[in-house]
């Protein structure tokens, strides 16, 4: 049985009715009479009659949606994010509508605008340079904003990320303890403060040990680079910098890009070369001899974020907007980061 | 400069008009003097005047919005697809939002529901058994709908996907070619009709090669059992099925998931098991050596989804509920399927 959705008018006809009455009836206005309005509303249940929600959402600006714009669909930390910000909401009666950047600055602004024309009751929102006004005439519409993975310095907008600063130095300074010196660093040409905290960290971890930062060993990933290519041009950068021991590559996707790059050059990890990367995934604790990863606290940093949301939709609003989390990671120690043998003669 | 939306209202208070005049002019009714209409028009452009897009839509049904209900957020299948879809889309000028289902038939209907109260003009779905009647009455409604990735057996609605059956049937056959010859199945316990379409193809590739089929060899993991159980019980599969001499996994995250069985049974690739998984993925070409795959032709269901969906909003719509597109695979022979050798003694 597929029912053509009823309208309005259709139950106005089957009640003998006027519209007028029917819309009154629906939206408990006006004073109609109870046979009538009892007429109405069972014929209005039994064929399933269902509120327009724009019309609904335009009269009490409530839809209990939540938008969620993330970077890109697909991939395992805003997957595994995603599913926990959905639990959570769920509990309280919302749902989650995803949209994607692409790290797009106009396609954000357009995102943004979207769904804030849609009917949406809140944002969570990986920020990006460019998004600045677009994110802060949210905050001055009074709708509530939780920016996740990144944040704009300066700003007084809630959000929560990993550590990134710290996690960069912990990964770098294990390496230089295990007795790794040329460390490199890997990273893309992305003007995202999350990946300027992570070199910041691989600087900083550098300087404590007082090694002297080589400029020779950043290699920096041009954006959107197709993936044959960028394979290419990490090869090449690891090929030309023979002294480098070791490698920490800033982001996930740059990490395994990175392991396909070694593995074509046919180098040991880490006899060859050690190598560290941000995120954990499934491939690096299963190829041998296992990854050393920086693993985010996905769970923490999606509870943190549906949590502040949430609040800001209820009485604490006002004490929300200073609220600034930064969680700590956990650096997973595996083969690739085992402790430097020293060889004699190299090469 | 953080612009508080500018109303109609502000725009009357602006120019010294009414809220009527100034309704009027920006939607293009009524008969109000040049002069007022330019100087309306100019109020509204300079302070960034945007109509409600919501209001817009009850008026025009127009949303330029397309939504994607997919089975989860994350992951590299669907990551792959999203993104050929979303830049399709743009061309055209639609903006896509995406919501997850998880495999849960109330959500699915939830979400179903939710999208068709917002402004969205089609659809693209995962579809799972129990939506039938929630998609139905989409069309019925005159939504244009595809689905990908799955079907409904008897119902007139396109879809796109790959050819499942032919696509385990081939992997099936090219281990029985190389020298397996007690193949396992591992499966989700799962009511998918792909799933299904993919069982057939390894019971169909077994009889046309005279193998008989041993229900012993086939392993169905229940649903959204958590990772490390799911692990531990294809392991003790693993192990209890000696004879078995190469596994046909149905799915990705199950190939994966066999992957770390394996790995933490010490058995050798494919010297003690061989394998196939569903779906390729970065694992699988890294993970020496090499594990053989179904790689799913992602560009072409994508494509063809999002033009399938176009059509429905032009022209030719009525054309367009039969088809059905089963788009071939491509096998990705790599180590994992090497020509048996035949060991003399075993154990």
């Amino acid at each position: 049985m597929i029912n053509k959705k009823i309208s309005i008018k259709d139950i106005a006809k089957l009640t003998n009715t006027s519209i007028t009455t029917v819309s009154f009836v629906l939206n408990g206005k006006g004073r109609i009479s109870k046979e009538i309005t009892k007429k109405i509303l069972d014929v209005a249940a039994k064929n399933g009659y269902e509120p327009n929600r724009m019309a609904v959402g335009l009269r009490t600006g409530v839809s209990k949606v939540i938008g969620l714009v993330v970077e890109t669909i697909g991939g395992p930390f805003f997957g595994a994010m995603a599913k926990v910000i959905e639990e959570e909401a769920e509990k309280e009666g919302y749902r989650i509508i995803y949209c994607s950047t692409n790290n797009n600055i106009q396609k954000g602004k357009d995102v943004i605008r979207m769904l804030s024309q849609q009917l949406v009751d809140g944002y969570i929102i990986t920020p990006m340079k460019g998004l600045e006004k677009d994110i802060q005439s949210l905050v001055a519409n009074e709708k509530p904003v939780v920016l996740i993975d990144g944040y704009f310095p300066g700003l007084d907008i809630p959000h929560v990320l990993v550590d990134n600063h710290g996690s960069a130095f912990n990964a770098v300074n294990h390496l230089l303890k295990v007795g790794y010196k040329k460390i490199g660093l890997i990273t893309a040409d992305l003007d995202l403060i999350q990946l300027q905290d992570r070199t910041r960290g691989y600087k900083d971890a550098l300087k404590i040990n007082n090694i002297k930062e080589d400029k020779k060993l950043i290699f920096k990933l041009p954006f959107d680079t197709d993936k044959d290519k960028a394979i290419n041009s990490i090869k090449a950068f690891i090929k030309q910098q023979k002294q480098m021991d070791a490698v920490f590559f800033t982001t996930n996707y740059l990490g395994t890009m990175g392991l396909e790059s070694i593995k074509q050059l046919e180098l040991n990890i880490p006899q060859d070369l050690a190598m560290v990367s941000f995120d954990d995934n499934e491939i690096f604790s299963l190829y041998p001899p296992g990854i050393t990863t920086i693993q985010q606290p996905t769970y923490e940093i999606a509870k943190s974020a549906i949590d502040l949301l949430l609040a800001q939709m209820g009485a604490d609003r006002h004490n929300i907007s200073k609220i600034k989390l930064q969680i700590p990671s956990k650096l997973i120690e595996r083969g690739s980061t085992a402790e430097k043998k020293e060889v004699l003669v190299k090469n």
